[in-house]
């Protein structure tokens, strides 16, 4: 007996910050009716915003927000709060039955406060442990688990954690039992030769082009720890990753397909 | 065989905006460990300081928060986020296995956005129908619900609702399988006669004797609708409504308890 299918889908900040996308990207969701779903959302840019108007400065260090504790509590009313519970009431109109979760509720993410090296990232947290257990009890309930980047030590202390890795850590954690798709679904169809032509997407990206890819300046920055969460699901266990966008979240034509 | 006992303890916004009388709620909830227990939690004053400091102006009318739509989003993400997200990550440092929610979360609660009559409340819905089942299914895996004070209308709306209500309307729904304690737990140990002397609690109140303390002004209007769901709660099954504090959480000594 094969396993059955589950796909988890990581949406993106631009797509969260643009009402109409999200909207069409929700849509997707629910028309793909016969497979289970988890979905990550991230929404880094909201909380800028927020920082901004309250006057708490955002600092950024090699795409990673550094979290004081003013910062945490703008998070968590961000992703757990605004984006999570909106996300869940829309899938709800749409007939999809949902659940919005931190990693703190029911103990479904426990990560640890990463520790000071060069840099002090403040409360950010690393994935430890994911409580397959739970996800898999709302999953049999027909629940749509929605996940946001907030975890916890279990210590008392919720930990800012990146979305991408959250969504690779769920992936691989439900690779023992199901046959988990990847998603990681952004503003684009796949990864970009240049962003000046848009319908042009890489096609297959395997770890020795990787390399390549960095070197020569085609994949920037901001895709690297993307593509790097989305090798370490395949060497998790995940049967498929893939980059793309709301348009081809089905199809998956022209998205970019992570390779061993 | 008799049904079995569950407490839903509702937690006012003075307990939560004071750091350790919430942890002293919090381990005094973990210090009962043999009958099951619903949190439902308010944190008004939370959302009025934040409105504060992003310049929104915060108008109450009878003791009711008008919900327009940069208020709700700020009630979502003070109540769904920073508030529930805090107590449930404490809750798990202190060995309660718990999940935090709103009334979107599963569709735990279904609201009819108030009609306009004198007063336009804005975005601010009446409880219509709760899921008991998703509520059984984490009782009985052992886990602790954690509402807060937003629900849905199911057709993509989330709304502000009244958080004793909430109380109520939760041990009702409840009444039916389990023998359902509701408490409400205040900053004293029951209802005053008198502020000046707050160990002088009244210790039962009944319809009739609720009528003529409100005409001699002893209880005043903040505790009326309090009171109010209490009653309803019991008229709707449930087997005993108390007002507490926090030290009298278990023993009840003090505590007023409501009659019919």
């Amino acid at each position: 007996m094969s396993a059955q299918k589950i796909h988890v889908i990581k949406i993106g900040g631009k797509l969260i910050n643009d009402s109409e996308a999200l909207e069409r990207f929700l849509t997707m969701v629910a028309s793909e009716t016969d497979d289970r779903v988890v979905i990550v959302h991230g929404g880094g840019r909201k909380a800028t915003e927020l920082s901004a108007l309250l006057g708490i400065p955002t600092r950024m260090v090699e795409g990673r927000r550094i979290t004081d504790a003013d910062t945490l509590d703008i998070a968590v009313m961000v992703y757990a709060g605004l984006i999570n519970k909106n996300i869940v009431a829309r899938l709800q109109k749409i007939g999809i039955k949902c659940i919005g979760l931190t990693g703190a509720d029911g103990n479904l993410i426990r990560s640890r406060k990463r520790k000071v090296e060069d840099i002090d990232f403040g409360f950010v947290g690393d994935v430890e442990e994911i409580n397959t257990l739970l996800l898999t009890m709302l999953l049999n309930a027909q629940l749509t688990p929605v996940l946001c980047a907030i975890t916890h030590d279990r210590k008392g202390q919720l930990l800012n954690t990146n979305a991408d890795t959250i969504a690779a850590q769920i992936a691989i954690a439900l690779a023992v039992e199901y046959e988990v798709s990847l998603k990681y679904c952004f503003e684009y169809k796949g990864v970009l030769f240049d962003v000046s032509t848009p319908d042009l997407t890489i096609k297959n990206i395997a770890t020795p082009e990787l390399d390549e890819l960095i070197e020569n300046g085609t994949i920037n920055a901001g895709m690297i720890p993307k593509l790097s969460n989305g090798f370490d699901a395949l060497n998790g266990g995940v049967a498929e990753v893939f980059i793309c966008g709301v348009a081809n979240l089905w199809s998956l034509e022209n998205a970019t397909r992570l390779k061993l």
